[in-house]
């Protein structure tokens, strides 16, 4: 299945920068980077100066050379990194070098996809490290950091210890008799699924709760036409605008819809038409209302100052009723005008922004409600074949309970087994063939 | 005069990529790379993986660490790259953490400065590093991967010791008496200052020659109005497009308007107002002509079959023969139309075009030209101010002939010290400060 071919590509951002990597993985990599560099050796690790030549023997740059011994290094293959010169032509031009000597291409991703084939990465750090790439914000970094320094392997593995001794257990019992195991064992065994579901449940309802943490949280306005909506918007959108833009550009389109609050990144749900016409976002009626705080990690809801409560403002008390469980910001709006609004309807301390004056206390909130909800010692998944995973591995455990009570093992043990291989799946699937080409496939190149 | 500080800033290109490398460099690198990585040493030179915490003791990422010990660096201090995971984020929060070990950032080109003030590289190296790493052809790369490798730098150091040499002899001979020399050591200065001048020309010659490798060669149409500049033009543009789009966006404006042809890259003289209105090239009138002729490495004279010559015609063929000395593509255009053009008026080679066939024998003579144009084994200047110095050499070198001859040695010891000045301002001039100041201001971050 491992390819056998000599990649090569370029490892760092395309632009302008004073250093470019360009990078060479499989079994010719280190008698291409002698030939480039007319080196007789390369001490495994040594960043070693060269001059690098192209094939007509003339001089293309001076590089620092670093090899990588196999299997020390990430893909676990020989692998030779060239330093050089920054910019755009010259790293283009050794890479074709290294094509002339033999070497072809990586596709996207084939980096990783090697390392993960010879064991130097199981699939979370994979993961991570295709994310950490892309992530915008600080506690993006962290939660990924963790996640390649191994906390997800461990907590797969600890889980998977405990399956398969639950497994040999229930197995030796179906086998053979009750007689020699300990009379309590099924007792032991209930509450060793019961902790697995706890930590289960605990992990899906933070990564839940995360799951605006690399992608950004994303936020809701709700309220009636006409009471503010679109002028919080641009506020929202506006503000740190300089630290955002620092970074725009470098990845996708819905960045520009990205405000960093803190450490965190939030995005406004449903942002399509806002660039066209301000006040599109006065437009969205009670469905779409309803439908934005079903996306919404925070749902901003927004009442007039100067106008009495009326039938729309009460359906919107009502959906926030219907939606208790999701953080709701409730901000009086135009409180600078005069009052007509009864406050006493607003049944939770609420905030008041006037038409003039910053929206610094909203901002304060959502920070405070991302502050807290991140701050999570429990295990996060950062992907949603992650999530599916774990979910399919606590519907077996809920499944084997049952068959476990009523002593018909071989259900449970078949339960126990499905479970077993989900949770499995999340470091080193069993059968993955396919699944690899699709997840390595979307990486960016020279990963 | 040299700032003790130690400085940070991330080397790679800004954006999406698989690595990302974070340079410090001063005295206290070291200890900073071991404070965020929690080792206890780091070998010189080694690349050694990391875990790289923050200032709260949380993991932000696992990274190379390359230290290379004081003098053997880029900069002649203590270097640390750290090597991080791709994109925007991980290499900033790298730099933050840095920061808050107290180095500050690198101003613009200060790690090639601060490696110029501590004699690891002199003026042509650092002028070699900025360009390459805005170069965009392989020719670019290849001329200025040479002066990297010093050969300008020799070049230099050559012309200064003959300089030297006579300044030695004449101040021999002002101080003393001429009886101790050889008879003809007169002669032999002359000599070698003829030498010299033929040197420095060549090098003046072939650097205005091969200007363009770097910038990209400027390329000029001519013609009366209707003749078919704006289609040529337009076809000139799109030539290979898919190649250059590669590039573009990487680096200035201008970039749009260059077309790559072979090894060469070719930028249109006068482009402003092209894109604004496809007929704006064809108001260009014959003063612009002359201009636009006298800015060009290559003029495109173009002629319309299927018209009779008339007095335009005979303006430009006017400003062609005024112009001898540039190299000149006389093309006929619109030969698929009935001939009512007197080619005999043409008086050398030229190439027919058809309205609707490709341009690819033009583009063939293009490539020609600048192909023998750069094939040059003659030092090749890259920037203004080299140029600017060889020529005030020249200049003084020659005002030294005639004292030589009238035997005016206080004179000929003056313009000879001049020269020599001039000559070692190229790679390490003995008045600086301000100089270098503008000079590595110029470079990009990080470098």
């Amino acid at each position: 299945m491992l390819d056998d071919n000599t990649i090569v590509a370029i490892a760092t951002a395309n632009g302008i920068g004073s250093i470019s990597i360009v990078r060479v993985s499989g079994r010719n990599a280190l008698a291409i980077a002698l030939k480039l560099s007319k080196k007789q050796e390369l001490k495994p690790r040594v960043a070693t100066l060269g001059t690098i030549y192209n094939s007509n023997n003339e001089i293309i740059d001076e590089a620092l050379l670093i090899y990588f011994k196999n299997p020390y290094s990430f893909t676990g293959e020989d692998i030779v990194e060239f330093q050089c010169h920054g910019g755009v032509a010259i790293s283009n031009i050794i890479l074709q070098e290294v094509l002339k000597c033999g070497a072809r291409l990586a596709n996207p991703g084939e980096f990783s996809k090697r390392a993960f084939l010879n064991g130097k990465i199981d699939l979370t750090k994979a993961e991570a490290i295709a994310k950490i790439i892309e992530a915008r914000s600080e506690d993006a970094v962290k939660l990924l950091a963790k996640q390649l320094k191994g906390e997800l392997t461990e907590f797969v593995n600890d889980i998977r210890e405990d399956l398969l001794f639950m497994l040999a257990y229930t197995e030796v019992n179906i086998d053979y008799a009750e007689e020699d195991l300990p009379s309590d064992i099924f007792e032991q065994i209930q509450n060793k699924l019961d902790k697995i579901k706890d930590k289960l449940s605990n992990t899906l309802d933070a990564s839940k709760r995360r799951e605006g943490l690399i992608e950004g949280f994303k936020v809701a306005i709700v309220g009636k036409p006409n009471v503010g909506k679109s002028s919080l918007l641009n506020k929202l959108l506006n503000f740190d605008r300089a630290i955002i833009s620092d970074i725009a550009g470098t990845t996708r389109d819905t960045i520009e819809e990205s405000v960093k609050i803190g450490t965190h990144i939030i995005k406004i749900v449903d942002t399509a038409g806002i660039r066209e016409a301000d006040d599109v976002i006065e437009k969205i009626g009670i469905e779409k209302s309803i439908e934005a705080v079903n996306e919404a990690d925070i749902v901003i809801a927004l009442f007039d100052n100067s106008k009495a409560l009326d039938n729309e403002d009460k359906k919107i008390l009502e959906l926030l009723e219907n939606n208790s469980q999701k953080e709701i910001i409730t901000v009086l709006n135009k409180c600078d005008l005069e009052n007509s609004f009864e406050k006493e309807s607003l049944d939770k301390e609420f905030i008041s922004l006037s038409t003039k004056e910053t929206i610094t206390p909203l901002i304060k909130k959502i920070e405070t409600i991302l502050d807290s909800n991140t701050h999570s010692d429990d295990m996060t998944l950062v992907s949603k074949r992650q999530v599916d995973e774990v979910e399919n591995t606590y519907y077996h455990i809920q499944q084997a309970t049952l068959p476990l009570e009523t002593g018909e093992l071989e259900f449970f043990a078949y339960h126990i087994n499905e479970a077993l291989h989900s949770i499995s799946n999340i470091t080193r699937p069993y059968e993955h063939d396919q699944m690899l080409d699709v997840m390595f496939g979307s990486f960016c190149l020279g990963k």
